[in-house]
């Protein structure tokens, strides 16, 4: 079978190769990889700043087929169609120390024709999706989940501020819809912003046209604020979404697109009661709980362009431009 | 004015009274009523099981126009559209024995052609709904609210158990299906099954033809059970329903329609883990979450029956047949 | 190596067997055990109520040194003393249908000499404490830590109803006490009420004198009734307890010790928006935490009495007179 | 009667001004003020920082006698002893933008021989506490209370890092030993450091000494980090802070004592899934809570020095030095 591995840091350490198909140990399961997809994580990894396992297969994220399971499996057998979890030791509860071991860092992750993944990495693919689609799952779509639903309490009628138009930006949007949720969309473009309110988004600022946002934001929450930013920026946003967020609002920080250290006015963290809150993806009952959502309320993930395997690293090279809208899927097996 | 006072216990104690329209005191505001709803609490008041101000008002729910506010109110003017809320002094947080006064009981209630309410008991109208629907939300809707979100924490792809098709039930319907949630719904009639279908419930269930029919519940969630039940019977089906729910699941009780005491299989509430929570309507701040959503979704009210006000009398007739499906509204006011 | 096995139902079906010391297969530590201790479940359990593994070793509580650790077992190394955990597999979250295999009926326990334990079912003993009052901490107290700290989020200044005198209830009372709560105790026995209040509690009921206890309850809390309630009883209880709470308030179920119907009053329940919710046990991350702050805060388990290995049938005869005040322990290695 | 007020921007413009005694008006409590406390927000105030009314009476915080009810008051009589809350329309629930007047601001405060409070605004004094003591809690414990306990869900055996020994940093270690949780107290001065520890401190570690004293943080939790920090600074500790706190734990900032914007990494935040919240005191409900624990556990506020009414401005000079251990108190009338 072949596999990439990141021998190093950088984009020329991107290597194809052959390795024999594993045989699954005790608590393992052999996927065949149909279809995986990158993340702003992955970028990180290449780039040397995570402690990643050297030679690791990259991605977190993709979804297949179970051709065998090892010893000490329940719960699964060959055949079922399957995603990987970004975490696969954290089962449900909060994060802690103990929860942290990753695909495609600490471990071996699914840019591979065979993955092995511990039985409890494992969640059954949603139906109504087919394998690209749920290849966009496990990092992406659980973390704005995570953000929205399991941290954020999202109800309908609440009013959700998405930062672009990246892959968990538009899952925010789209699954604070699925609970009627009022959407207001950040892009730099104005032809993104008609894709989203395409998607259900109500309101869409140009950030270009409009960089003190917060204003916007108030504006259409009837001088509110929103109940719930999703940031995925950092050094350029923060200030702005503290801005942009109601009294006892909250911020989901998402991402750290945009420099590591942000001048952060702590006055209105203070005096607004604001929480602002780090999410790191989340856990299998979550993933569980989504992949129920997306069948029940027949969600699809916008897929923006899709690569062949052997063309990985051209997922690599797209992903730092931003001209994306929604997610960059590899696939693996096209059969 | 005129206004329906009960004096004494039992149907024939209603009366059609005249009397002056009052004057706001401190913070109180004068509402003219355009229309209001009964709930099954009205039929309990009018049985004498409640503890209710002598010559009351009845009816919790209504909507209509401020006419005047009295000293020391803000946030209102004459002129705007509101619902009175079902307890005037509940803001926010949890219940306690601070919070239990209630309009149509301890306070004068809204089936009257003027009605004073305390400021702090008012929720400005959905700019969607007209004023009968409008005052179909403060007890039902509201109830079916805080069982789902504020203390269920229903998210998308959660199964929903509905038991009949009266006022909550209907809007826990309605509400659930907001969020993506699958609904289970019984009812003894097929033909209002078939009405709760069109409403978006996914399968129903006839309790008359499936008596037993937490098998019927099991079989629909993969043997799994319900995430959330709303109960609202009582000694004729909480030991089915705890049959019904899943591991760790939630029964929110907000209605005894059969019986004072059930008697109650303890083992399945500790063996299963299950929570069993009595709900009482819910507060003002969920009231104004509650408009915002049915504005923001384009929710609407079911409202089976409309009645002259001069006929009040008749709704506390027809509501204990149980025919009805969703609401039965006062039209006090039909300029 | 000798084990105690129960070969069918009743006490005579109790045997004490020899066996091989076993290996530890991949994922499984084994604990040389050093003390156990009886709950009520293990009477349930050996009258055949629980579909228990046939001729399991019995007692899912025990504390001992791990002797060796099998393949892929990491955290652990032998030397170590332990605990093990009720629910091996449930790490964290609420409880589901996936986390429900315990120790001591679906698995075997640990009433033996050695008993083989998955990983991810050990926790580290508390070092403040020797291995028979380590062994009382499984079951009964993290039921009452889950009861009081998980779901009840208990806080100081609050009141706290416990029932009786068994494992559960001096828990309890000694996890309610770390947090400066009030605790109101009911016991049979003045002398046992004696022995509480020495641990602690504030307010002793003879249930005997006073068997209408709810008025006590709402006498010793300026009529407002306990926040949490910790009822271990059921058919002669509930109704009490329904009357003990106060508005809002939180029944936590943890026993059935007096049948298994109990009528339930439903309109306390509603009206006073209690929450009534059956608490199994807990989950590992909850037993980390309780062991944390046994030491930290130098609880000592109350042990009532303590049996030699060979003479266990003894506590199984012993913990259904109730005259125990605290736990009872079987010393499996003595030196 | 004499009351101090605020006529314009700095220490200058305290004045104390005769006035005649006011009559309560509707839903108005008069209260004769025994004793009152600042708190650094009456330095903002002071310093022009905050929109307060003209002319204002200063300090949130004060306790007293109740001389007299308005009209519409009820669950309050003539000769109770009370406090004031620093929101008094902040009943319970969240933050919101419809509870944020405050005492001492918006509304005249409590450094006045007599204050108008709003009925809503006012908690039994604490038996067990003198008035200079009760007079402390409004703001600064309650703020920590709702940091530990209503947002931190603090539970027997976490740990708490505690930066300094200003009014919340005390009330914080002593709430938090309440719940014998494990305490870490920051100070620039051994001789305080020895003060807390008398309180009950487990770790002290001065920052003077160790200025990257995160690394003494982990040190002290076995390299975990502490469950909840209580940030009192800004620009200076946030950072370090981040680099205490375990993964998944949780941040409340209570205050900015050092500097408006601090450069926050963003990164840990994120990957340690840290939860930063502002905490604005906190409501009505919570300071019944808190008052009770108070009564319960025996908590004695530590007082550091007592002004007279007469010069009060004294407080205000005094709180910047940072030489206090504790709370500054005016006592207004020390009959």
């Amino acid at each position: 079978m072949r596999r990439w591995q990141l021998a190093g840091v950088g984009i020329n350490a991107l290597k194809l190769n052959a390795a024999p198909v594993p045989t699954p140990g005790h608590g393992e399961v052999l996927v065949r990889v149909k279809a995986a997809a990158i993340n702003a994580r992955d970028l990180g990894i290449l780039a040397g700043h995570y402690p990643n396992k050297p030679g690791v297969v990259p991605f977190s994220d993709g979804a297949g087929i179970i051709e065998a399971v090892g010893p000490g499996v329940s719960g699964f057998v060959a055949g079922e169609a399957v995603m990987g979890c970004f975490y696969p030791f954290w089962e449900s509860g909060p994060a802690d120390e103990n929860n942290r071991t990753s695909l495609g860092c600490n471990l071996d992750g699914m840019l591979a024709e065979y993955a092995l993944v511990p039985a409890s990495g494992l969640v059954l693919k949603p139906a109504t999706l087919d394998f690209a689609e749920a290849a966009t799952l496990p990092c992406a779509a659980l973390t704005a989940w995570t953000a929205l639903y399991t941290e954020g309490g999202l109800r309908p009628g609440q009013t959700v501020l998405v930062q672009g138009t990246g892959g968990v930006a538009i899952f925010a949007l789209q699954l604070a819809k699925l609970s009627h949720a009022r959407v207001i969309l950040l892009s730099g473009s104005d032809a993104k912003l008609e894709r989203a309110k395409a998607l259900g988004a109500d309101v869409g600022i140009n950030y270009r046209e409009t960089p003190e946002w917060s204003a916007a934001v108030l504006d259409a929450t009837g001088g509110k604020g929103a109940d719930i930013v999703v940031e995925v920026g950092g050094q350029d946003t923060l200030a702005q979404s503290l801005g942009s967020v109601r009294v006892g609002g909250r911020i989901s920080v998402v991402g750290v697109l945009s420099g590591l250290v942000a001048p952060v006015p702590v006055p209105p963290i203070l005096f607004r009661h604001v929480t602002l809150s780090g999410i790191t993806v989340g856990h299998r009952a979550d993933f569980r709980a989504l992949a129920a959502a997306v069948d029940a309320a027949g969600l699809k993930p916008v897929i923006d362009r899709r690569f062949a395997f052997e063309d990985a690293v051209s997922a690599f090279a797209e992903l730092p431009t931003g001209k994306h809208f929604g997610k960059l899927v590899v696939e693996v097996d096209r059969s």
